[in-house]
């Protein structure tokens, strides 16, 4: 028996209000730059500290000790998935941040517009980045292309150069198990596609046609006359949200990334304005609908990566700021916590465990009265992988039965 | 996917240097004779404070909670192979020990001499702790012993009573799954090897011959007339540090179990003075040369097994003294630990949490001033198992890419 199969066996649904705010990328190290502090220990947060001081706190691993997550496993961990077991494809994760809906079955690639040569080798695998506009465009080219060999083929443009391709087939099987055709180098030919099964073999001849059709009507622009498809994959086969925790779930989420993992958890996806104010707001005014709600926050990770410990600062004193809005109308539990540490001083996700806090009538208090990392080591919750921290939440929602006798 | 699958598919390499100094058996516990303290705590250790407080630091769990490792589990885990699933047998173990050399194939078998009556039956499993110097002039005698049914025979002295065989066939195949021969106990006659598949039932057929033919040799030396084999072992099958981690490994350590270990993995074995001075200078001296550079400290350890308090403290002193030699030069990432605790109260191995320190310009530093055990529990590393340290030490030296989109 593992942990899954333990909750599974005691969980049991009730009236309690769970609510997960994830600060994307909070966690961070401290900067000599700002007085040896943390965005978080620099930051005035006399609301998350009064929360602290009622609270349990302490470090969160997102996936193991030294891995960076990505901001899938990231997420995929803190809804309390096994992130090592459970992948969400790049070419899904791709497709459902643009808002796309993937069927069971669908087959999704992340793509690029290429420039080859005339004997076929690439040139430049971004098409010499490209505007998004000019990718729009060129999909709209492609989109003559709406069948091949009885499998769909949906075409959506995304950032840059970038576009992804959906293959559905209603009749014959297709599988993601191919090769991405990006050599990944340049001075090379695109590889063909090739399948590591049946189903992918078949859809790796249509995805072949697809390349060689596409390139076909791409080959007057010259910059732009290749394709590169890499990441093929199908929505995972993971429990929604509902099936798992026994809770209708909802997202409050503005970026489409975030919007896609919890649209593929089976969450339903409410309006998310862009202030902080705005994502509670939107809790306050859905609270009796939902069991449990994910509150993501973008603007921690966003300064992190682009060096701003200042702008981390402020987004943290604006969460800060508003949180007496979620406050006002309690729910049974709350955690703060983020998918990863973001250091403004590394600019880029790392592998620094994450703070977290839990507040319940049944979560306890330790002797943390500061919202911040290094506060946060001494707390009454330790150090443990993020995949634990959903069974908490369900426990102190007394969502929970006892395990044996 | 587990977390070496995960590690295998984000590894790089870079000019990162990587410094693991290993205090051996370092961790205690607080000493009622000495005013409650460790002998960590009780030590005067200036540039280990000062280290401290520019590092992050926490408590390591060697194999598992309550488990007291050998010196090869608690190796094999800083090394970061899961010391549960690797094995270093013990034939091997005491064959690297004694700077033997060994072959894929192999297999090492730690030998006794002992004493058995005209019955056959055990008197004395140890013939008395004979001397080294006996040992070597009885192996010498063996030594007439060079090949059996085309097994090369390989003959070393150990310390006191013991000596090691290596079996080497260039035909036939040998295995080393055979029972030890020692039945542990005085009263009985040694056992005969039984192999356990077919290369080990040749062995064992071999073995059998050995111990008749060295019988034989040794019959007119009545205390000396017997020899007892145990711990039949090959190599390990384990990827070397080369191969798991794309380093370039470097061992400076004096005794040979601890050098035969580091060989095993594939590290070059640098001289090692005896003085604590002497393994940072050859750090200083071949800085260049490797990515990743183990030094081992032995009298931390020898102190907890003598159970002297104060040398132990002398020892971490000393070291405390030298490390100016290596922050002169200062690695990418340094780490301070140990293989396992040594109370001086139990003059023995023991159970016990290790403390650990990690510093790099992305360890960050948590509040932690003082360089001992329960100054480390509120560290910002928490407590973690010894084997994903290197995970952490890569990280640190950014060398792994980031996991999952």
């Amino acid at each position: 028996m593992n942990h899954d199969d333990i909750l599974k066996s005691i969980i049991k649904t009730n009236n309690s209000k769970i609510v997960l705010i994830v600060l994307d990328g909070v966690g961070d190290i401290r900067n000599p730059d700002f007085h040896n502090k943390t965005p978080l220990e620099y930051a005035k947060t006399p609301n998350l500290d009064n929360l602290t001081a009622n609270s349990i706190v302490g470090r969160l691993i997102p996936v193991s000790y030294g891995i960076t997550p990505g901001s899938g496993p990231g997420h995929v961990g803190l809804f309390g998935y096994d992130p090592m077991e459970v992948s969400i494809g790049r070419g899904v994760l791709e497709a459902v941040g643009l808002g796309l809906e993937l069927k069971d079955g669908d087959v999704a690639a992340r793509c690029n517009f290429a420039t080859i040569d005339n004997h076929g080798k690439i040139i430049d695998r971004r098409a010499g980045r490209i505007p998004t506009e000019r990718t729009v465009e060129l999909c709209m080219i492609l989109r003559d292309i709406k069948e091949i060999d009885g499998v769909e083929i949906i075409i959506e443009p995304g950032e840059g150069h970038r576009f992804v391709t959906i293959f559905r087939s209603n009749h014959t099987k297709i599988g993601p198990l191919i090769n991405d055709t990006d050599p990944q180098v340049e001075g090379k030919s695109p590889l063909k596609a090739i399948g590591g099964d049946t189903p992918s073999q078949f859809l790796a001849g249509v995805v072949n046609k697809f390349i060689s059709q596409g390139t076909e009507l791409l080959k007057e622009f010259k910059s732009t006359n290749a394709i590169l498809t890499r990441g093929f994959s199908s929505k995972p086969d993971i429990l929604s949200i509902r099936e798992k925790y026994m809770m209708e779930a909802a997202a409050i989420a503005a970026y489409p990334m975030y919007r896609g993992i919890a649209s593929l958890l089976g969450m339903k996806l409410l309006p998310a304005p862009d202030s902080i104010e705005g994502l509670f707001e939107t809790y306050k005014n859905n609270r009796q609908k939902y069991d449990f709600f994910f509150i993501h926050v973008k603007g921690t990770d966003q300064a992190g990566e682009d060096g701003d410990f200042e702008g981390k600062v402020s987004c943290i004193e604006k969460v800060d700021g508003a949180l007496p809005i979620l406050l006002e109308h309690q729910p049974d539990v709350i955690a703060i916590t983020g998918d990863h540490s973001t250091p403004c001083s590394m600019r880029a996700h790392s592998f620094h465990p994450v703070p977290v806090l839990i507040n319940s009538p049944f979560s306890g208090r330790d002797d943390v009265v500061f919202f911040h990392e290094n506060a946060f080591n001494s707390g009454g919750l330790g150090f443990f992988e993020s995949k634990y921290l959903m069974s908490l939440l369900l426990a102190n929602g007394k969502r929970l039965n006892k395990f044996g006798a």
